[in-house]
């Protein structure tokens, strides 16, 4: 007997998982029907990656015009922003990924639902409006969102999400936490016109990068101003007039600022959607957990994207989307997403970007670790007599050296790393490295010619 | 019995073959002299690469800086330059690097004769003080020189050396030529204020690039205001008070110009070196013709870099030198530089980067060519309503779709190259750009996302 669904596929959640989902569901011949009841592309297009680039372009820009001065053109070296046309065209620029997705869904003759839902079985989503739409398979792809420490005071503090809502830099700011949001945050509003006042908890930046290269991150950003605190835990926070003051357990004198952030993690979207219910598995941090095929403890309910609680980057919700796809519709039964050496970037001040294991990891795994950097200062900072310096590091192991870890910190860190992320996870080896034409003069022929 | 020579190696040039080679040497324990009349770095520091690389950057500012204008920022959209400051900065650079080599050659004991040189036997060199010196082994590493046409009024023209030592953006230019010096010219100047007629003999420019790139290039060029005319054959200039005028064969009237560039191709510095006389063979562009192991035929003489007529880029040089030194005294008598899938860089506006086959090429070569390609609006240009499009494109080959070239023009794609030539070198497959999960948002992403 074969059970009839409305539905191959319904996708909770509109962000850039759900959405690689529906499009190769979609392609693969599927009936799909996607909830969601806000802007299409989630996170990363509406208060992530996206408008955070844009922001990093524009600071950025504010950067070079500095250099340029330096060097001989007739700007001022702190330029002034009109911080709401920069607003416009970044949210026009996001208005056009949004219409480009609608068109796409239509195309692909995926049925969007405005609404929330929630599972009522293990093949049944309730829409807000009650209405009951089966499939034979439910995707979770509804994401996460900014946590809030829980202290006295914490409502006076924002999260990244309203960062994307001001119309101008706040002068004083503190930005609470020490991973890559907060990085982030640090460098963009210090660029754009704020004083920057870092509250750490741990002693050190990107706990989950290479310990070498974060230090000269930070290092960076206070040569721009931030004022770095590490080891310091807030308590509370308080109202005195437009000040936000931030009292500390210890560490600084307590300070008054017009703006605290919490960079302090985020929580996965599982409350309300009827997962416990049904014996799907709910984590610390709200993330649903599913096997290394994407799949919960329901065989028919799957998870991608943040809310997974893996690696939370979007082209890693996108590659597992797609993979997942093509083992429940592609007839390919051994797809599987491979969350070995995929890179990262952080769009610090300049930008961080690593594949594969930190000096530190590679220490903690293998005997035989040799490491190779170059430390330098690129050509555009030496000529505008700028103090920003790059530190470029290879980790190897073995006796032929294959590498490990790309780790890059510098000008053009961005976009430099793709290819050696692809020549890592080829298993390439040091020797290769050296066997390589250097293209001069580049950043990124540093990383073929350390001896 | 043995010879007793004054020195194992006497290195003709101090470009940077000469310098990689007398390096090298002289950590494999060898003694070395090298001759240099003027100043250390060759081209490549002084006419070429590194002060190219400069003005390409300030040009590049220029740019960013009328896209900032478009964004928000408070900065005129072509902001005026003190070309003279660039300048200051420029050769301080410059001189800084000559201070380093100064440094490491004495470092390295290599005694440097600061004197031309001329070969009285394969193994004795003549300075021209009249000294003689004597070594094992000789390295021809003089470079190469840019060639004028033979046409009337050829002396009222300039070459790329000259324009290192302008004070100021030439109002009228016109440049000949279609190669990447007179493509990297047109940009830089076009950028820095001039308005440039590039006058390009074939039908296309760069044309050992592929095809549609180098398209997208004249149409980038065009929409920066570069004037391109192709099939035009330079009959004369002539002078006209201030101006020089152009006069063609044919093609587009006659035009006025303050000042006309050949770009029109260089020759081996080879002359008076008393090469002929020992039997060393010179080819039709001065070029000292040398085997695969860099060695001409006279077994104690060898040439690397621009005089050798390969690959006329300074990393070639430079891996040749050490190579070559590897062989001739660091016991590795199988060393030998490997010409294939060197990757190159133009840089044009936006830059060009290749590395292996073009499209063109693999159709010659292969039956089963597949081509991939993204053609794209980078995030900046998009948020500043920016026209520049990037154009990235794989050629692959047989059925396992091996990727035998990169093609990448747009922003960034003198930094993303170099990464994907290794994985190229090693040997990649599509399938291997599929599985890397991509950087997101970057330029870089594309090259793994085409499809």
């Amino acid at each position: 007997m074969t059970t009839h669904y409305d539905y191959d596929l319904i996708v909770l959640g509109g962000g850039s998982g759900g959405l690689a989902a529906a499009f190769r569901a979609a392609q693969h011949g599927q009936r799909v029907a996607m909830l969601e009841p806000g802007e299409l592309g989630g996170t990363c297009v509406n208060v992530g990656c996206v408008p955070k680039k844009a922001m990093w372009l524009a600071a950025d820009l504010s950067g070079r015009i500095g250099l340029a001065a330096a060097m001989g053109f007739d700007v001022p070296v702190r330029p002034s922003l009109d911080w709401k046309e920069l607003v416009v065209h970044r949210q026009a620029y996001i208005a056009n990924i949004h219409a480009s997705y609608l068109k796409r869904l239509n195309e692909n003759k995926v049925v969007r639902v405005p609404r929330r839902g929630r599972l009522v079985d293990a093949h049944t989503v309730e829409c807000s409006d009650g209405v009951r739409i089966s499939a034979a398979h439910i995707l979770i792809a509804t994401g996460a969102y900014p946590q809030r420490p829980e202290i006295p005071g914490a409502e006076l503090g924002l999260v990244s999400d309203d960062f994307f809502n001001l119309c101008g830099a706040p002068e004083r700011v503190a930005i609470v936490g020490g991973g890559y949001i907060a990085v982030e945050l640090a460098g963009l509003l210090q660029a754009l016109g704020s004083r920057v006042t870092l509250l750490v908890r741990g002693e050190r930046l990107l706990e989950r990068f290479d310990a070498e290269l974060t230090a000269q991150l930070a290092e960076n950003l206070r040569h721009q101003g931030v004022q770095i605190h590490f080891g310091y835990r807030l308590r509370e926070l308080q109202r005195d007039g437009d000040a936000v003051v931030a009292l500390g357990h210890d560490g600084p004198a307590d300070a008054h600022f017009d703006a605290v952030f919490f960079a302090t993690g985020r929580r996965g979207n599982s409350a309300d959607l009827g997962l416990e219910a049904l014996g799907v598995v709910i984590g610390d941090k709200g993330e649903v957990e599913v096997d290394t095929w994407q799949t919960t403890a329901v065989p028919s309910v799957h998870a991608v994207g943040d809310i997974a609680g893996k690696v939370g980057l979007t082209p890693v919700a996108i590659a597992a989307a797609r993979k997942l796809m093509d083992r429940l519709f592609g007839g390919q039964p051994q797809a599987k997403m491979d969350y070995e050496n995929v890179a990262s970037v952080v769009f610090s001040h300049p930008a961080l970007g690593a594949v594969g294991l930190s000096e530190e990891e590679a220490c903690a795994k293998y005997s035989d670790v040799r490491v190779y950097r170059s430390n330098f200062r690129p050509m555009l900072q030496a000529l505008a007599d700028g103090t920003q310096r790059s530190l470029f590091k290879l980790v190897c192991v073995g006796e032929d050296e294959r590498v490990v870890g790309v780790h890059l910190l510098g000008e053009s860190a961005d976009e430099i790393l793709q290819g050696f992320a692809l020549a890592v996870k080829m298993g390439v080896t040091k020797a290769q490295f050296d066997d390589t034409v250097a293209i001069h003069p580049t950043s990124a022929e540093e990383v073929v010619l350390m001896r």
